[in-house]
């Protein structure tokens, strides 16, 4: 059986890439703008997980986010059972947003949606509509942020009629300016890692290919007695409430990762070198053996492509590894101290111990 | 020969108005999260072009918005003749999202970019991608702002491969809070007319529709010679400039309307009854009785569908009228003294005088 790749399964990334290089350059032409608007912009953020803004006691972030092709997972599954799970998908899009914005120690305070259909009879079916609505408010409380707004369009010829587009954007704050996350990473420091829900909102496109292979599709049982769908349809997981408690209780996040595309290999997200040993793992829910065995993944290509259970990651100082752990699992998060960065010279690479798995830094190139 | 209308041309919005109302019920329950972050929601916000946060020296300007489908025209064109007008297209996404922010009275600070592609093949064109690049901050520059950032996604399966979904949100600011744009609008004020480059970003639907009916669809003259298809993509007027510049000359601006769907319905946006009497109209575009023509509109149809040449337009006090035209054509814009608003009991209308039109408030509900 042959591997699915995602190139195999029709995103090649260079194209994108190319787009995103010629936006970062027209936009780093508009920065001048900032000063006369009583802004200034801090430096290296261009590429960082949200958009920082600086004033004289805070910095205001500013995030957009899509949700993906998760969406698709959702539509096939209450085509199949009836089941709604939209709702999840709605917290999900959510997630998506806040979880980059508190990667950097912004907190949410308000969150737009953006929904685009490509026929209104999709949104004429009262429970999805009425599920998605109610999804988008929950998760607007599990960050703690308001629902300001948002854009609902009909995009006839673009968007397929039988799906849509999610996307949105976040306001956000660090206030007072010390608790920013900047990556004052130091050897020794700890690595915490925070569970995920499963897949969450990365990798769907994979997801999807899998589906089409296993035996019984998105109705496939795993080795937990679920279904496929189901499993990747569980809501993502918000982190907001984490690192807003850190914050309260003085616990110095000296940096944040949220483990979206390109896996573990996320974990060496910063540009500085450092090696980041993983000595303790858990194991993954039953839906990433699954896909694993589906797509012919070995423990590289699934843990450099899945969150493979851990949805956002942070390192403290080792006097801090305990509290931090303490105060995720307070708020009702799963947590636990996974390993420690180290200095080794000009080596950047993620180890996975247990695993025996290295990933160097030429594995990640994201900036 | 029949009659295109909205609903004849595919878009039944009553589906999208009942998730729209789910969605707003929804945002509603979230307001209390503020209060803790150090904000407030000023009454009477939710339904207004932009949403505000007040701090006790500014409001803050949240808005996410969406282009619509005029890029599959630029597609069409794109195909048709080989020119590229997608740099266009990006100014009119920046305009859709900062001519909402700057009818409240916000500046906008930071805008971030969506764009969704089917295929990444669609980015892969050099040409498409730097001329999208470049608008997006040519529309960032017009209206002051900074490009901080933004999302690129790649779904397959949900947008089509041969275009794109453009959106895209800005974090703005009134500061000081004085020059917010509340709508305290009075018996005598002047209404002054900012004229549109075409039809900007509104009816597109619609003025594809018409394309299938023209002879030579998108390649038919006009006029005044130029093609439809190039006249429908002149890039939409960003009216940031006049909004602040008014602000700068203290000018106080009783109320903005940035004229998109509903066409001159919009002037009695407000909720207050209040009669707007348009005395002196401009003849609109070329394109506009090009569409009118083949669509089978009637003015009626026509100035209640689409902006017809006036793309935004403020509401003064008589005494200030001369000094807004005076200060818009400063700023390059063209714009004159169109006509007054009068109380006349409870009656609420917009009436165009030099065409024998009326719109009564029944035909505008958007609340």
């Amino acid at each position: 059986m042959s591997t699915i790749t995602y190139r195999s399964a029709g995103v090649d990334y260079d194209p994108l890439d190319a787009f995103k290089r010629y936006c970062q350059k027209s936009a780093g032409t508009t920065v001048g703008n900032l000063a006369r608007l009583g802004f200034g912009e801090p430096a290296g953020i261009r590429g960082e997980t949200a958009y920082l803004l600086e004033t004289d006691d805070a910095y205001l972030a500013h995030v957009e986010e899509g949700l993906g092709t998760k969406v698709l997972v959702a539509d096939a599954m209450y085509r199949l059972t009836g089941q709604s799970f939209y709702r999840n998908i709605a917290i999900d899009n959510i997630a998506t947003i806040a979880n980059d914005l508190c990667a950097c120690g912004a907190l949410p305070v308000s969150m737009a949606m953006f929904a685009a259909v490509g026929d209104t009879a999709y949104l004429a079916d009262a429970r999805r509509s009425e599920d998605l609505a109610a999804g988008f408010a929950e998760g607007c409380e599990a960050c703690g942020a308001v629902w300001g707004g948002g854009e609902t369009q009909v995009l006839k010829g673009i968007v397929s009629p039988e799906t849509m587009v999610l996307g949105g954007s976040a306001f956000g704050q660090i206030r007072p300016k010390h608790l920013r996350i900047t990556g004052d990473v130091r050897d020794g420091d700890a690595i915490v890692c925070l569970a995920s829900s499963g897949v969450q909102t990365n990798g769907l496109t994979l997801c999807r290919a899998v589906a089409e292979r296993l035996p019984e599709g998105y109705l496939t049982k795993l080795s937990d007695g679920r279904t496929y769908g189901e499993a990747l349809l569980d809501a993502s997981i918000i982190y907001v409430r984490f690192v807003a408690e850190c914050q309260s209780r003085n616990i110095p996040l000296h940096y944040a990762v949220h483990v979206t595309g390109h896996g573990w290999r996320k974990f060496m997200r910063l540009e500085a070198p450092f090696v980041y040993r993983i000595s303790r793992i858990r194991p993954p829910q039953p839906v990433f053996d699954c896909i694993a065995k589906a797509a012919g993944l070995d423990h590289r290509e699934a843990y450099g492509t899945f969150n493979m259970g851990v949805g956002f990651a942070v390192y403290v100082a080792p006097e801090h590894a305990e509290a931090a752990v303490a105060c995720a699992g307070e708020c009702g998060y799963e947590a636990w101290l996974a390993g420690r960065v180290c200095r080794e010279g000009d080596r950047k690479a993620v180890i996975i111990e247990p695993l025996g798995l290295e990933f160097g830094a030429e594995t990640l190139a994201i900036r």
